[in-house]
């Protein structure tokens, strides 16, 4: 059965700044269905701000095994009731992708539970490091890989400690970052991953980055959601029995 | 120079229901406040849910190393502001004892990001075992001790796994839990610490639970405060240059 | 392609003691061996201590996927040059189940760099408890399940704490212990697993234990197996160039 | 009273490269001892290869509370009794700092477990980077500072993930490395800490290596030593009573 994927974009650069939408002339989120959905094993649909509830009420995210999130200059008019939904459905078991400047995003603070604020500057060249080679996420991709150019973001990155920490930003001024994280919020998988300034195709077009956008999905895919988040009462009588 | 603590209460068992009014005659957080209070290099105030701004404004905060927080029935009349205000200076350095029920607490569950959902039942015994021993919370206390009453809490416990994880509670009725979890969030440190009942004055006698709690405010106090949570733009000719 | 298992066993306890050889009449090996062959997925050899070079030669090695390990009495009867072998092909990529009193073995000593000791008291009723059920290893297991006679081992448990821990065991003594911890050790994973007491049948029996390794093999299974162990000089004229 | 640091140095560069001797006209022990010595709350021995036992007896360790490590040409002459001591030392309680070349010593892959190796070129300008800047080896440290000249070390660094990852290394060449890593063994507290090429004078000139040389002694400090390191039987008497 298929993975299902919901690509989730605010799609506001690519209709407002017509450099951006020659770059990404489908929005980043048609780059990143079309990237998706021909991986053979990836159902894909896109959501965006503008659409109803933001195109993710409750039976989208009742559908969808893994949510990719790409925001920037609209963080603060996504509402708050579907921030909780996606939370609760993070929690429950649904994968996150949460990409570039979705750092400072509503979800990705309120999972994180930090500010989520780093230092950055426009234009420069990368060298993503893989520190954890043996990841699922890391599947296939050089040690090292180059960006020629890509939005520096550097430390200290205002994230919890990563529970895995899989790639490491070099960039050519002289900054670090910690660009690939990997979280366990309730039962759903989260990686942040850094690279895909919007001012540049690397989505469309950069091999190890899609690599990593294919692995990550697969690794961020749920065996099973959990029921309701609450508190139960044990009954006495239930004590010595097993839970499910 | 004196750690300067505030302890924060709900007070709310301790006014409407007159056994556990018994139980600490000074509330909860008067109990809290006697004990660090006693520590030698411990300053302490108190604070409660009814108080304007539930005692906790901006001036307060600022002038806090490490705050304390107990509550249980009233997590949903904790203002969102205050929520947000405590966040910010957990983020900036203040250090952070949440205690008990308030794995419930709107603060808790902020800086996790987690439902902080558990299972429970009243009236169990607890045998607390320490797993990092090597821990300064963990200093001057027993590998493992008991707790003749408590509530018991089990696994799974919907918490992002801890930085440290140094203590684990056996309940008599066949339950474990995760009892005294280490988190590092921003630049302040959170401790969680699941003994200490309304029902039971284990706050007011219980050697080893008092020697935990004054160990964790001198773990969680801060060296230094961080400056706003900002994303700073970096300018290309100061990239070269240090950091502070 | 069938995941490749070498299950290893010292093969002492059966031989020399009755009773153990009547719980397991074909070698705790063989009834692990049974176990997973089961599965489908899995194909399994056995190789044991008095077999030349313990049966863990470079070729055996080189062709497993996932080495299990139970060991107890004969620790010190393992050759250091094999010890070496394992932790080698660990570190390239070759995954490791180290099961009950093989904690002390050698081989999880040396990958754990700890002492690796605990407490322990013979004859006890054991109630597994999850406390990361999203973790695949997991999967399909409930939340708690209880092992009516086991062997009690307690913290502390001197190892490095896990990357992930998937399980907590309960004593109806009053102890409990990390029953289950993921490692990651260079390309490789490591799972030590606390049940299996040699004069219960549980590896043949316990439905809940016997998935978990299952579990437990398919996770620990490798992508691929990294070359040599050694520091390799960057020439400067390849710095720019990607690492493969 | 004061924290009792013993520096131990292979000491062979400085004896057998004329270059490497002006550098450190004083041993790099000397270097290290001068500097620690006069923190105001550190007393200083120093030990080297060639002395009987590398100078590393049983009373010198049980009289150490932290031990600094710097070796490089002479990891193979360093006798395992001696490695098997410093492992015991550290799982009881010792601090342990080990210095740039010092990942490949027997002591700090007995106690990682796995093979420490990385890749490297001679000469490059290095900045090192703050990611956890509230961590006590952080303190009064820019959130970067440049190292003028060091050896360069990359990634892909065989250690298991750091429970505490300080710092990040930038090379002008284009790597990155997790120059800053603390792990918790046993009792026992290590730091790796990656500058300080034995041709250049960097302890001796760097105000922020020192620094943080200074507050890893002070982070490594034990405030107590465990007993000997074995699996105890716990009497069935027993088994309700406390555990000290």
């Amino acid at each position: 059965m298929a993975i299902r994927v919901t690509v989730w974009n605010e799609n506001v650069h690519e209709r407002t700044d017509p450099k951006i939408g020659q770059v990404y002339p489908a929005g980043i989120h048609g780059a990143l269905a079309e990237l998706l959905g021909n991986a053979g094993d990836i159902s894909v649909r896109t959501a965006t701000l503008d659409m109803p509830e933001h195109g993710l009420n409750e039976a989208v995210l009742e559908d969808t095994d893994v949510l990719v999130w790409w925001g920037h200059l609209a963080h603060d008019q996504v509402s708050d009731e579907v921030v909780d939904r996606v939370q609760r459905h993070v929690l429950r078991g649904m994968g996150l992708l949460v990409l570039h400047s979705g750092h400072m995003s509503k979800v990705f603070t309120r999972l994180m539970g930090t500010s989520c604020t780093l230092d950055w500057r426009d234009n420069d060249r990368e060298r993503v490091w893989c520190c954890m080679p043996s990841h699922p996420i890391a599947e296939g991709v050089p040690l090292s890989f180059e960006i020629a150019e890509e939005e520096m973001y550097c430390e200290p990155f205002d994230v919890p400690q990563p529970d895995e920490l899989v790639f490491i930003g070099w960039f050519q001024g002289g900054e670090v970052f910690r660009s690939g994280c990997c979280y366990h919020r309730g039962y759903g998988r989260v990686f942040y991953f850094q690279p895909g300034h919007e001012a540049f195709p690397t989505y469309r077009t950069h091999p190890s980055v899609r690599r990593i956008l294919v692995n990550a999905v697969r690794w961020a895919t749920p065996a099973r959601r959990r029921g309701p988040l609450e508190c139960r009462m044990v009954d006495p009588a239930e004590s010595g029995a097993p839970r499910i």
